[in-house]
C-alpha cells in the first residue's frame, strides 16, 4: 500500500507510526493522533455518556463552531487544568474528539465525520447554535 | 378555567390532582403521572445522561416504536426488577418517559413530544431503528 493513497487517513497514519503530513483535505496534520476509538468502535452509549456532562458539552459546542484544531487551554473553561484533562480524555476515549500534540500543546477537534457516519443527526441535535 | 380545556395535557390533570380521563388526542389516560420534570425544566445533559445506559437505551427504542403505555415488566430486561426500576425512574427523572399506574401496573410511555420540542432530532438519532 503506497503511503500516498488518498484512502487513508490521519488516524491510519497514526496507527501505522508514520511521519505526519497535511491531508489532501486541507485539515490540520495530526503530529501524532492520541489513542482514540476506529469510527466503526464508536459507541452511542458512550457518546450520549461524554457529553451529558455540561463542560463536555460546552467543549464539543465550542469545537462544532470551528474547523481546525482548539488547544486544551484556550477554552475558557471554569475548571481546574487537571480537571479539563479527565474531560478531554472521556471525550477522546468515547470517540467524540480527537487530540494531538503540536509542540507544546496538546490540540482538539471535533470527530464531525466520524460522528455523523455512525450517528446521523446526533450531532446536530446537541449543538443547535452551531454549525 | 373548564375543566374540558382541550389545552390542558395529563400532566396538568396530574399536577391539579383531577380524575384521571382519556385524552381528546386518543393518549392512554394517567391515572396518575409520577412526578417529572415539566417541558421546559428538561436538561439536555439530564436526557444524555439517561440515554448513555445501555438498558435505557433499549427501553427508550421499545417506546419509541409504539404509541401506547408499556408496563414495566414487558420489556424483557436481562436485570432484576429493582435494577430496572432504578432505571425507569433515572429516564423519568429526566424527562424521557411519563410513567403512571393503572391498577396493579406501572404504565411508561415516551414523551415523544416534549423531547421533540425541546432537543428537535434527538431521539431520532438515538432510535435510528424506529419512529
Amino acid at each position: 500500500m503506497s503511503s500516498s493513497n488518498p484512502n487513508r487517513t490521519p488516524r491510519d497514519s497514526a496507527v501505522l507510526g508514520e511521519a505526519a503530513r497535511v491531508p489532501e483535505d486541507g485539515r490540520p496534520a495530526p503530529a501524532r493522533l492520541l489513542p482514540a476509538p476506529a469510527r466503526a468502535a464508536i459507541r452511542l452509549e458512550d457518546v450520549l455518556h461524554a457529553l451529558s456532562d455540561p463542560v463536555r458539552l460546552r467543549v464539543v459546542r465550542v469545537l462544532a463552531s470551528e474547523n481546525g484544531g482548539r488547544a486544551c487551554g484556550t477554552f475558557g473553561l471554569p475548571i481546574t487544568k487537571s480537571t479539563a484533562t479527565y474531560h478531554y480524555r472521556v471525550l477522546r476515549d468515547a470517540g467524540v474528539i480527537d487530540q494531538w500534540d503540536e509542540g507544546t500543546q496538546r490540540l482538539n477537534r471535533l470527530r464531525r465525520d466520524d460522528l455523523e457516519a455512525r450517528f446521523p443527526g446526533l450531532l446536530e441535535a446537541v449543538t443547535p447554535e452551531g454549525s
